[in-house]
């Protein structure tokens, strides 16, 4: 028996299945909001620094949040090389934004963002994640629907970023993980654009999952290329998937490095070559899943996390 | 808000810090004692199939426990390249025996445990983890302490593999992850022979302490390499250290393959050469981080974890 | 912020509501089993000494069960005044019998528990519950269905007592709180006979539910007259409802102490004429949802604990 | 196995032991700080209404506050007879200055609370507990220090009554629960006034302390009556006592529900004469426990709550 010495009365429970609790421990709350769209807390945590919780699920938080949105946008960046425009579907709080606004490339970023409340608190509670770069002349907010703004734009981006909360509910989201969407964001690419989408956890239950999504986003624009990074407060790995024509290479140790120090990125935490080299290579069981899945989410057939019970076992 | 349906009333607390906790739902308790050296429990969870508990901490489970095991034994076996004798030093469970029968050089492996009721529970109650391998007569099983093993060993061994529960009391584990510790298992192994350490999680507030037992690692063996790998039922990524003289280099990825074909080694689930780029391609703050580390553990200043309060902040 | 030393790991969950949780920390497993019927655990509490887990359910544990069982059999013993035929429907522990046991007046205890496993494993490790009621000569242990005992037994009891788990899943139980089967009871009883059941918890949320039991029991014995006692480890004070014809009048502090010392009644721990004065003098607005309730539970709309979403707000 | 349907993801956890916890799930955060002294927050629960939390503490919540404020203000007066001024130490929610205030011959009732910040945001937020005490012309709010106020005060008071929170840190609360603090209540009490202090839960592991506090009661007052009643929410009985010259008797149901309609106290929910009856009519083992304690909390040597590790074993 070991038992432990808590600090914490308040938690935040996150349930990755139901038979596993991430809890995390709140020792101070910052703002708590139910918007138009979601509840909203912004909290402290014991060791994991500010964290934003949207309807019970912790969105990211200031200990490990470059875990996420650094191999998320410089991903997508370095495999097109030199981003002019990009475009960021979701992002709350402004560490997405921030990471693009790195690339000396960049002229433009719009981030387009349904739920201007918790933007709002964002900006005010969490200086740490937006780090100013709502402030960026570069930068553009649109408070809106993804969707919505999608039609409006074609042909348009370099990057599009899709960095939305997970389709926990019948809400809003789920329509941001199908071949329409996806569709839509195609249409909205140069040619050479390149897309990413956060894409879950990757635990052996999410695997099929994520397997699913790479498959829709194959279908749509001719290859996936899937990778994954570890932000502990999540408490599973976490996957992106970046979709473009075949083939999508990932470019070298030495090129990569190169690439960053040419266009300025500076300030990086997690992000380099042997980074890059990292979070693609991964382990065979999940290449395997991905290569040999075939379906593909849709509007009358979408993507459904854990709360509508589409889990699997991992044993 | 969104909440959950939950399916077990049985919950095992991992306290991973004074702040965050990860619950792993039980659906069914196969054995439960208290051994002479620990509480012990062996459970069935909801997505994970079956897992061993050991004074409150899950140690591994069927569900995942190829993405810590595979990698624990192969890549030390690789970097060898063709061991014949290989030492397990903790390993209750008998799934690092059974990785390291996988080698068809292999021809002698010990498993050395302080606790035969924990061995003889999992022989009985985990097939799934050692399948067999206590049967191979290649492998030998010593109930007892690792040091004192050690001390009756020299210049036997190809691989040593130190897969010890943590170290989360001032218990014996204590002592096995100390400088001392480590002369002993250099004397052991044979000119050209590789050791290895599960050496804890790195999420964020763990860092330095893996940092610190790599400059330990180096401070006897000449050279230490890191890796990490993800089990998510741990709910942080988990590291690894092999020590061995400078320069540690990993083979290519089509080196690997070839090498593991050559050897016969088949069955693996995660484990290949484009596994291993990724799992010892780190990102770069872990990286920092350990290389300018100079912190030793010694037996009169020993590594320790959580529990014993040594835990500093992600943020 | 407070926090607290815990020294658990693992932790039996009860959910009193979807938004109420009591955590039972456990120190040691001594049992566990899926019998024919349910899940069983006997486990070691921290404070509260050895508790029988039934599908999650804490049923009775050593430290506190005296505030359950001494109520529930001696409140019904008193009423009826010398009984000598006590029919115990369910009380697998045998902390029921063992009560009943202590009226000298008492010739024969009947008790009759659907699952033999459960009550075999409470005798072997929960011996500070049953003391040996089993092995006393009056006592006749039967296992099998209580529907099925009473459809053959006819004007033979002095006192029934209905100590039967909460019907939280359409199972067995539910049948067990309905006029159907109160009908059976009352057929069962001699003329003068008495009745008790448990009626679960009544906190706020949950006394509708009672009060629906007791017109039950009203529309059935022509009377009934509910109690109340509080076993902390059930998180909610514990109710009971006695049957019989009007009126049921509690006698006097001095009376009963009297009857007690008449029958020879020692060796209770909370049970006197104060405590019975204090169980049945219950606070008004429970006892103005008693009077107004006019709801029968029966086989064809039965009473529904929380698991099938039958609760009401406090508020 | 049951499991459950859970509606909340925030959680605030009452460790009630190292071994036992509480969890109230969180629908809504209405309110939350640091203030001077304490955190707070007022939450929304799934089924108890609107509460107050102090320090992780769960202090009342509107779904059975009236469980607490009501036996602990009108026992109180009732024994008084017919109360003038009344003074409330601590207290902030101003539900015990609302019940106070029921009493026709009540003509002032001062309450003293350190916590300015917290009473603010009670009025507020809380309007069902309050409800318009604080803009009675009776009622006069101090906003300082219970033992600063005490000693400017003497002889003046009818009915004291001690609403604090529990002494769970070495904080100020601690000073309030010693004979040296009952010294000066019983200095500002007119001749037959009457004191009463909400003295904590009485569950099996905390009834030494209860009866350390009576005992301490007696001590100074020369005799000291307990009693119990139980809310729900805070997972365990709750006891009170009163102090004042022996014989403390309590009277006939109907005298109590005579003097409450003389008085004009209406709109009560729990208590009448019955109820005032039932939490005075204390279990065996209770009042034997209380009876044969002689220990007296000084300022030396003062209660000491779980956290500060005094917890004893239930069985």
């Amino acid at each position: 028996m070991a038992g432990a010495e808590l600090r914490a009365d308040v938690w935040i429970n996150e349930y990755l299945s139901p038979w596993d609790i991430y809890s995390h421990g709140v020792t101070r709350i910052l703002a708590a909001a139910r918007t138009q769209y979601q509840d909203m807390q912004i909290v402290e945590s014991g060791l994991y620094g500010k964290g934003l919780v949207l309807d019970g699920k912790w969105q990211s938080c200031t200990g490990d949040e470059f875990m996420y949105h650094e191999p998320l946008v410089h991903a997508a960046c370095v495999l097109h090389g030199a981003p002019e425009s990009v475009l960021v579907l979701g992002g709350g709080e402004g560490a997405t934004v921030r990471e693009a606004l790195r690339w000396s490339s960049v002229k433009r970023v719009v981030m387009v963002d349904i739920d201007g409340e918790v933007v709002e608190a964002c900006k005010k509670h969490l200086p740490e994640m937006h780090q100013g770069a709502f402030d960026d002349p570069r930068t553009e907010l649109v408070i809106g629907d993804a969707l919505g703004y999608l039609d409006d734009t074609a042909g348009e981006w370099d990057v599009v970023i899709s960095d939305l909360s997970d389709p926990i509910e019948e809400g809003p989201s789920f329509a941001l993980f199908t071949k329409e969407y996806f569709e839509k964001v195609k249409r909205a690419l140069k040619p050479g654009g390149v897309f990413v989408v956060q894409s879950g956890p990757v635990s052996p239950p999410e695997i099929e999952a994520h397997a699913r999504l790479a498959s829709t986003v194959r279908s749509v624009f001719g290859a996936s290329r899937s990778y994954a990074s570890y932000a502990p407060s999540y408490g599973a790995p976490w996957s992106f998937i970046i979709g473009g024509p075949d083939p999508i290479d990932v470019p070298g140790v030495a090129a990569v490095d190169r690439l960053l120090k040419e266009q300025g990125v500076t300030g990086l935490r997690m992000f380099d070559g042997e980074a890059m080299q990292g979070v693609f290579s991964l382990p065979k069981h999940l290449r395997e899943a991905i290569a040999n899945e075939t379906t593909v989410y849709t509007m009358a057939s979408p993507r459904k996390f854990f709360g509508k019970n589409e889990v699997g076992a991992a044993n």
